[in-house]
């Protein structure tokens, strides 16, 4: 089943199913009942982020061609960073370069991962039981300040720096681990790769993360990027004002966000 | 005033101002009302941490003597990381020294701010406007993992690794310039400073995270430890199993928590 979260013209918080662009039919069955939609689809407003996460933990470094491309040597154990829930924004909403850094704000498109059910010390292979379902992100990342500071937080923390959508796939109609993932940025292909390519997979991930804090249920888990990323080309490319960039996955679909300014000077 | 969030002998959430040893007065006044506390205390099952916050942003090396203790560099900006909600645990609850990493677990003594009002932006001058209140806070830390580990997140992030409390008080009742800082280890002093130490001031971190972020209402900002930590010492001084560890700040109170093994074995 594919759920989407979004405002309906009348500004209301809704569930839904994708019926076209921009249309949904809610949800209209109560929770715990069967998944039943209305019949009548009604225009989407604005898309939320699929899920309302406690928290967003994100992996460094977890696609082999990627880590070679930024010059790091492989991780022997997944590097954890956090984004904060202020980062998170939907489909088709805009990405703001931030005022205090404009200049160097770049793409990375990853498979999230949406907990349904708490984690805590859970073996590798009973891992993907845990999961609610299946989301694209974006891991947009300001290179200059990750570079600077000494901790990610800022680099990949500011606001709307974590699209997520257009909607979930739930865990019963996906498999994660031979997925087909792009971006494009202008309609032009950036990166292009397969999540089979993950040094560490969705279930090493869960796994591996519910031995060091306890996943609640709508925890989300971005699992890394794969090679092409703006700042490791020759020349590198950053994200400018007016910009789309997009984040495609196999099985889920196109999670699409414009780029605008922050009104300071982008050398 | 004084704000506590506790569980009730009948397991409800409720807020209180504190009244003696585990008593507290509930609040019986609606939202909004200036607050009336029932006249006759009740009995405190077990103490909550006073916010439940969308994000726990935290500073490094604020205090100039700890940072001379860890041989780093004077920060030309405040260093940010964040911790999971996760994390959070109240007073006198256990912190667990977590499997995963039980040998190097240490304390820091730190001021939290708690954010009431919005802020985005900030001046300066107008920082602690947005100021809720403020409680004491513990950033227990792994120091094998923090050493190991490219990102804090995972070894300031385990689970009860932000112990929070024991009740917030007011912005109106407290400056948070010049107050007296303490923890004490098994009832022996570790850390004495002042706010006044800080690098970063409460009004500096504010506005500068104002301007990386959304700070919502009821986000939590860790200020910082001051020198006397545990693995600075000769010879080093970790948390074990049955350690009392407490945090004491000048017009708060005295946080409380008493150390747990894992079950795993602690060298």
């Amino acid at each position: 089943m594919k759920l989407l979260r979004f405002l309906d013209q009348q500004g209301r918080i809704c569930l839904g199913e994708p019926a076209g662009p921009r249309l949904a039919r809610p949800l209209i069955s109560a929770p715990g009942d069967p998944a039943v939609f209305a019949p009548h689809p009604v225009t989407i407003q604005t898309y939320l982020p699929p899920v309302e996460p406690p928290n967003i933990f994100a992996i460094g470094r977890n696609y082999r061609e990627h880590v070679a491309e930024t010059g790091a040597r492989l991780p022997e154990a997944p590097l954890i960073f956090e984004k904060p829930t202020t980062a998170l924004t939907g489909h088709e909403t805009d990405i703001m370069l931030p005022e205090a850094a404009p200049n160097e704000v770049d793409f990375e498109a990853e498979l999230a991962i949406v907990i349904g059910r708490i984690a805590r010390r859970v073996p590798r292979e009973k891992a993907l039981d845990h999961v609610f379902g299946y989301t694209c992100a974006n891991d947009v990342s300001a290179r200059d300040c990750q570079r600077l500071d000494r901790q990610w937080t800022r680099a990949k923390g500011f606001d709307a720096f974590c699209p997520l959508g257009p909607w979930l796939v739930t865990a019963d109609e996906l498999q994660p681990d031979h997925l087909a993932i792009r971006s494009r940025l202008n309609g032009q292909l950036m990166q292009e790769s397969s999540t089979s390519r993950m040094i560490f997979s969705c279930a090493d991930l869960i796994s591996y993360l519910s031995h060091q804090f306890t996943l609640l249920p709508n925890t989300v888990i971005l699992t890394g990027t794969p090679e092409g990323v703006g700042f490791a080309r020759r020349p590198p490319v950053f994200l400018r004002a007016g910009d789309r960039i997009e984040v495609e996955i196999e099985g889920i679909g196109t999670l699409s966000n414009v780029v605008r300014g922050s009104g300071a000077i982008t050398a």
